[in-house]
């Protein structure tokens, strides 16, 4: 099974970039499946429904979260009934939504995981262990599985590669908006890369404007972000997984940006 | 003026790479200057005076540092004397070294710039400021002027970029050990790269044994890292600099490994 | 002198317990200067022109901010023109308003500081060097000299103490809300307390509702808090000083609440 | 009931001041119990078997751990065994030692409950669903329950007083190793204060040398704390409890240092 990860769209930009290259993707790289990061989807901060139906609309059959989840409040209204979102799994019991979820594409079944790092960020449960507990009883309905770790240390990111090789077909990593070169096969069988990198403006910091990003880092003083208006890029993942075995038999960045961009 | 930037050298599977695959590096690159990240070059924590010297003898021409420059003591008795290695530069007054140098090889001249950041880092003095006060005065004396930014976040990094854009030919970022996917040249010459990523064991977790990091993790119990035995890789850097601007013509990451590099 | 130190005012209870205490604590402890932390007097957040006025009208002379400083953004049009205020002196240089100043209350003088910290806080420049640096200056003008360090851990408020022993008069600390016991007069004739306490609802968490400060410890879900209505408490220090030396002769903490506090 | 509880006991300093001043501490408050902080008894890190011994035989009857429990690695050899210690609860299964205990004094039990922080903190298990857990469980068998919270922040320590109010007898805060002046009983019955303050040295930054805190702080370079030799200071908590309903009637911070104290 072939799958195309998008990582984190920025904002309006990283819409529009979504849905130019998408008909693209699907040329180039003919996945059976489209899985994207939408936490920063609406104005940097959240996603709300018609964005979400937007992103559907547009190709992409799974939307992964992170720490952004609930930055717009009208996603409570919606994420309970959309089967096809996950928020990070290891939030306490009661958290609205879901943090697992099977995405079917004609035959074809994927298993989406979205979790969480602790390193740097907000407290939340083990996510190692609420890998564990997820993945293995996802394995006794499916053998294609992604989880999206949304983490900031590298250190974290990679010390989940580790854990779930062989029990996952991808781990990959999100929230930096930095895509790493380090896309691999771990031993195991499962495809690694600890960041995708983001979709949205490529001339900002992490898609916001630079101006006042820079300002805030020298002078200390509180600044409101919005997401910056320049060339776009799209930064995601390609996945080939062998759906007898659920291993990663390749693996692939993809970077592109509007100057570098060729339409067919 | 071509250079090339080799990342955070771990241990001495790290080193050892560095020596094997130095030759192969100015083959393929024809570098006038190499510099190297060294600050955990000594078994993962920081550097002595040997490895200093078999770092410079094996074809090293300049070494930056981080957040572990002081792990080993023995710095303390050869820094202040040592014209070729940089520490941080916005740490306080007083601090033994240096954070800035300017490398020769032949007739040219390559000034190299250590910074440190402060997102999820101890404090420090401003990079920004520190970095506006240096490159200006560096400018008066030299056009080529590299600048290893030593940071987590990789906010802070990209704003660094941006911050020194048209003033330092290139900005690179180390520290997180991941190579990450973003090498370009910024709109008024400085290339840049978020983080070049490490050299030394390639299936640890930056460079320690996996199995203990993972421990760590799930357990918290302390643990004491040592660096892995496993195969190598190394990432790092190429830039291409106009020495008359002094703006970069060119750059492009370099990432090899045990498995994929041929030997020429 | 004798001067009294309220601690962080939170909102319109903190503010209301001010007005009403402020009589009884003149007659209690026959203060020639009333100082009071204003950086939450705004609805928690802040503190704005009119607030600002109606502090000066209740009796207190000159007011400490701290990290919330710039929470209510009223403050930029007046805190360049507002010399009784301080905020935090280690920002940096072109900050908005000033770091410290020289109170007079008839005949008498008290500098006062203000420094902020930066262990579990956002960077700043060093407050260790910037108190070296403002009290050098200040000693040239007055002998007594009152610092606020806002700041979060014990160690940093407890080593600004003794880095200031014996060249000022006063080294208190704000920001936790929560007054610590150990109010005391060092070896060198500084008076010093690690914390002074908050000044506003007693029931709440640091003057905040509880019931949405649990429920975000627990569910980690956003939440936006509302400063408690409950009794108040207020909290601050007593502090008497040698106008011939600059030295404390006695301290002693203030800790009033609703319940226990009996009107004259 | 009667409850003396003894502040962070930091190196022999604090030893020798636990065993000098328990006899006075029995005759003034007349405890039924006597527990203390044991995390940082072994030379400020941790604690070993022949402390924990000198500790029993001092008269402490149960002792409760933090951050530091794992410092000195003795620990690993006696814990399992040693039913009278606590180490946090809210760390993972299958950490070494438990979490909670009873301690039987006479015909007398105290159960003693540890939790640590995340604010500021390394990542652990909620503290808040790992207290109804526990308090849940124990108040089948006994009524009288103590919880040591070993946290940071302020304000999470407030929240777990208000968590636990009515359902534990007392919550005690420990680890800022600086006594608040805020001990009170909540309106459901438990008694509360945010930090207990330590025991040890007094003219120190939290019982260590103060010379190399501060120069850590102000030079940000690495240095090894050693236990300061100054005068001693010894803080903890007095509480009675109604042991009929399990809520506590009294509550009074103890505070005694060796210029203060006057032996009987
Ligand atoms: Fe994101
Ligand atoms: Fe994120
Ligand atoms: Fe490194
Ligand atoms: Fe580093
Ligand atoms: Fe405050
Ligand atoms: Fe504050
Ligand atoms: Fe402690
Ligand atoms: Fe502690």
């Amino acid at each position: 099974m072939k799958v195309v990860f998008i990582g984190d769209i920025v904002g309006q930009v990283g819409r529009d970039t979504v849905k130019r290259l998408l008909p693209w993707l699907k040329d180039r790289y003919q996945p059976h499946i489209v899985i994207a990061n939408g936490e920063n989807a609406a104005g940097g901060r959240g996603i709300n429904a018609a964005i979400t139906r937007e992103l559907f609309a547009a190709g992409v059959q799974g939307i992964t979260m992170g720490n952004h989840t609930w930055d717009n409040r009208e996603i409570f209204e919606f994420i309970d009934d959309e089967a096809r979102m996950v928020r990070p799994a290891n939030l306490p019991p009661g958290t609205p939504g879901r943090g697992y979820t099977i995405i079917k594409s004609g035959s074809r079944e994927l298993a989406i995981v979205n979790l969480i790092g602790r390193t740097f960020l907000p407290p939340s449960d083990c996510p190692f262990r609420k890998a564990d507990e997820i993945v293995d009883e996802l394995r006794r309905k499916t053998k294609c599985i992604l989880v999206d770790f949304h983490a900031e240390a590298t250190s974290e990111k990679i010390a989940m590669g580790w854990h779930l090789d062989g029990r996952a077909s991808v781990v990959l990593g999100t929230h930096t908006h930095v895509q790493t070169n380090d896309d691999r096969i771990l031993p195991e069988g499962t495809a690694y890369v600890t960041d995708t990198g983001m979709t949205g403006p490529r001339d900002g910091v992490l898609g916001m404007e630079r101006e006042s990003v820079l300002r805030k880092f020298i002078t200390g003083m509180p600044a409101r972000f919005q997401v910056a208006e320049t060339k776009w890029h799209l930064n995601g993942l390609f996945v080939d997984i062998d759906e007898t075995t659920g291993k990663a038999v390749s693996v692939r960045t993809i970077r592109v940006d509007e100057d570098s961009w060729i339409p067919a």
